[in-house]
């Protein structure tokens, strides 16, 4: 089996750690910020140096390309440099830089390709500064239109992503998007930003979709009375009925199916003022699974919620859901023809969150490969995979990508 | 049994209920705010009109005097003018309309008593503009310096008690503060602001107290991690533990004595963002009897909660609180006969909420009057009691005023 060279991935990993760093570790590297467009002009310096052509699209989307010895679409493997706000080193910018580990392996060794190869930088997937997270896929894939997005001012700022990318000077021709006749497969590596490889003493995830989910707020509504004149008895006290269905919640949906996931991340409370008995609550559930029949059960659970809980009338209202997302049954093959070739030990798993592949897959042939997170955390400066860790995924997306060549 | 005036009664509320209206009904009028300030120029008027004494002292509480006919010390009633912002037309300034409309009964039919009457006015009961609430009775005292609530800023805005008080016009000299040679009774008619009187078909409140009560801040702490990508058995979710304890709380504090209020108003979750596990719930624990015994159960309960929930850590903070506070026998006697002479049906009960004759009564012989609210609510534009109502209570402080004169 091919390998790609340890020390270089690393120093990768940590020569693109510094554009955006914190201090003690971590980065913000908000998308389009400064930060972002110095570890763009690195892409660009690396790629060139590779003999590699860089091309942008009108949404300021990289691909770096080098040619194979066929006239055929091209393979192209990529993802995001952007960050969270106190973000790690290793979600997004990962699987660019597995890419181009990957390319230079390729160009170094002079492994010839029938196709030629792409590493690609998606622009704005986390949604940190311009909101919705995977803005440009989600253009390419025409889930909202470019105008509606090119309109979108900066959380807590003034700026518009119209006007970050103008600024940036990357924005290039629509032409250049990804599409489905220039190219004809997508790899894209991410760390697992779950615990359950680690959990499990695994070294690869071979991930064979996304996972369907569902979004709702549940609303209760008490009466609002003085916290030293109503008796218990007499009130209807809304964060009492939020806890009560809190723990319904877990009960319910904990005795579906063990590979449910469900939140109750976000809770606003009024008046919120600790001398007054709450009469607003409302708060968030998101849930998720690969199954639709288990997402169905969910909404099940939701829709038989009482009316009414100690008092306060209880409501809810569906969010935005996601169905789940298959990637390409081929290109998994490779990826597990390529792990199997390394011997490393692996799973097949869903990922619950969401990646710009899942909207790419409708367009391509797509697939993911996962590695491990270091305690299962990601945004958060204490990210981390390890050298090994982020050298064996760049093996098998090397592996896969040899793989795919021949097959398609 | 002597009665007051119905129809001034209510002409009283209705005539103040002006200042600071809101469209809809109820008001807002700010401790010191213009509304305030026209309320006090009313007050004034109607006083000196009345051939009152007006007086006020160096924190700008209000104090219109009738002489007596020996050379005794005053009796005083009232309350106070300001209200929370969007609240209604009777919280405080029917303590002190219930005082002018006796003031005015005495004086217009001419009944001799041995001591002087007062009507005061509070300055910034409701601390909803400049904390804390009680302020001035605070300062009188000594709870607090005055020199530290003069520094004190407006919610919200810029401007200083101290400048707010000096630029009302209402400064006057120090020692004409409530004190214990020149007044030697304090009656203060409020209303309820709970369910009890209403519930029970209850004309009156004698208030014998103002119960104890403790404050805590719980503090559940987990680890944030992705809502799509943590397998539940792993998670460490904060709001989760702060649910399961809330409702803990209400089995647990619910048990103990029937006439225990306690109150989980308030709640802050960190990073509150729908597809995070929180990390960080800090919920408020608001709890009150007249039996230090039972506040103590409460302690307890507290104390023995568990250091460990759900895989998050438990810890709280005690913040203040108040020990019970018994008003005075003999005048809980002179409001009981009253009440009993003029046919009223009522019970002796103790007041939840805090009131300036709180501390007046460690310097003063001090008792309150409560009639009913509406549904028990009060800090809202919807706060009501009705016209029998307010004039039933003035009718049980004349009486009760007449028989403190006579026994005093």
């Amino acid at each position: 089996m091919l390998t790609t060279d340890k020390d270089r991935m690393n120093e990768k990993i940590q020569a693109f750690s510094k554009f955006g760093a914190l201090e003690g570790g971590g980065i913000t590297r908000l998308s389009l910020s400064e930060a972002a467009l110095s570890a763009r002009a690195e892409f660009k310096r690396r790629t060139e140096a590779l003999g590699m052509s860089l091309e942008s699209d009108d949404i300021g989307n990289l691909y770096a390309t080098y040619p194979g010895t066929e006239d055929l679409p091209r393979i192209v493997m990529g993802s995001h440099m952007d960050s969270v706000r106190s973000g790690g080193n290793y979600d997004g910018i990962y699987g660019v830089l597995a890419g181009l580990e990957v390319a230079e392996t390729i160009i170094k060794e002079g492994i010839k390709l029938r196709h030629p190869i792409t590493v690609m930088v998606w622009t704005n997937e986390e949604g940190a500064r311009f909101e919705p997270a995977m803005m440009s896929s989600g253009i390419v894939m025409k889930k909202w239109t470019k105008e509606s997005m090119l309109a979108v001012t900066e959380t807590g700022g003034a700026v518009t992503f119209g006007e970050a990318l103008e600024a940036s000077g990357w924005v290039g021709d629509e032409s250049n998007r990804l599409n489905d006749k220039d190219y004809c497969a997508y790899f894209e590596p991410h760390i697992e930003q779950g615990p359950v490889l680690e959990e499990g003493g695994l070294e690869i995830g071979v991930v064979e979709g996304v996972v369907g989910m569902v979004n709702y707020d549940i609303i209760l509504e008490g009466v609002s009375s003085h916290a030293g004149t109503t008796p218990q008895h007499y009130r209807k006290d809304a964060l009492r009925a939020a806890a009560k269905i809190i723990l319904d919640l877990w009960d319910k949906l904990g005795a579906l199916d063990k590979e449910l996931v469900f939140t109750t991340g976000e809770i606003v409370c009024k008046p919120n003022i600790h001398t007054v008995v709450p009469n607003y609550v409302k708060f968030s559930l998101d849930s998720r699974h690969k199954d639709p029949q288990v997402i169905k059960q969910v909404v099940e659970v939701i829709e038989q919620l009482p009316s009414e809980v100690c008092g306060c009338r209880l409501s809810y209202e569906e969010h935005w859901g996601r169905k789940t997302v298959k990637f390409d049954a081929g290109l998994l093959d490779c990826v597990e023809k390529a792990v199997n070739g390394l011997g490393y030990t692996s799973r097949r798993m869903y990922s619950g969150a969401g990646h710009d592949a899942q909207y790419v897959s409708e367009l391509l042939p797509a697939v993911m490969i996962f590695i491990p997170s270091k305690d299962g955390l990601s945004h958060t400066v204490v990210e981390y995979s390890s050298p090994e860790e982020t050298w064996r995924g760049a093996n098998v997306l090397l592996n896969a990508l040899v793989e795919a060549d021949a097959r398609l």
